[in-house]
């Protein structure tokens, strides 16, 4: 199911990622996209809205997201468990697994790097800070556009290795307790 | 509760916290300890295991875990919302938290900072990496030790923003169409 996204406020995506969603990353280069999954990220600072990720080097999105210096972060749910399934155990061989996957490439705003339409979550994402490429793999990003549907509670997938995932579940609201300042 | 913790190998620390988790960190420094809530953490290396965080710099831990260069980040699950909720939201004014909330600070093996003998994973953090502390508050750690009580599925918390927490929910089992080599 394609999503209807709206612009989302950036300073508030933290709503969408500090809960370590397994997302999935696409990029373009030379007029070819790619996606990949990932786990490895975190929210950084509020504004700019900065997120830390790691992409391995053997990776083939890693070259394009380097060459490029954007990316799209998009963040799936449980109706898209078994593309996430097929996307991070693909042979990274340069197919499209758009194609091989049913997913759509939706143009982004900002960035060539394309969204994912069945996503309900996408951030387009460019290089705010390098230092850490070469010796971790970690790439600082700024996110310049989100992108977010209205969905109450997002079933999104969490991964635990040895190839099971967390599905997001219950939500406990504790607003009443919370000093304001830290909302 | 306190759990029974065992000693857990360092290779395979992602399995309980790429969920992304909401994590208690403590610190200890001149005999007094603390304790604060952070949800802005990833893993980032496998071997050795490096996890980097954020941690703000207005928080009296900062400034206590930057001259020791050593803190546990230990995982709490839904039996210790109340709690998690009041550390998040206490005044750090220097009181001692853990006799405010009834946590049990129980001693580590390699680093001063206590363990949290609720929480059922703890893992025991010294500083790898600081060249991004100035600019992002974000420390770079290598797990020096692992500890971890045997629960099938921890019931985590993974905060939401807004004073909502998302607690884990099941487990979908993808193992058979995961390639070996990226279990």
């Amino acid at each position: 199911m394609r999503r209807a996204k709206r612009d989302f406020p950036l300073a508030e995506i933290r709503r969408h990622l500090e809960t370590g969603p397994i997302v999935l990353v696409t990029s373009q280069q030379d007029g070819r996209s790619n996606v990949m999954t990932m786990g490895w990220h975190c929210m950084m600072q509020f504004t700019p809205a900065l997120v830390g990720c790691y992409i391995w080097e053997g990776n083939r999105s890693h070259t394009m997201i380097r060459a490029t210096r954007e990316c799209v972060i998009n963040v799936p749910t449980i109706e898209l468990a078994d593309q996430v399934v097929q996307i991070g155990n693909s042979h990274d061989d340069g197919g499209d697994k758009f194609a091989a996957t049913g997913l759509t490439a939706k143009p982004a705003r900002s960035v060539r790097a394309p969204l994912i339409a069945e996503c309900y979550a996408s951030f387009e994402c460019r290089l705010f800070d390098d230092r850490l490429v070469d010796d971790y793999s970690f790439f600082i990003w700024e996110v310049v556009h989100a992108h977010v549907a209205k969905v109450a509670a997002p079933r999104t997938l969490h991964y635990r290795g040895q190839g099971q995932f967390m599905v997001a579940g219950e939500v406990l609201d504790y607003r009443a307790r919370f000093r304001s300042e830290n909302l």
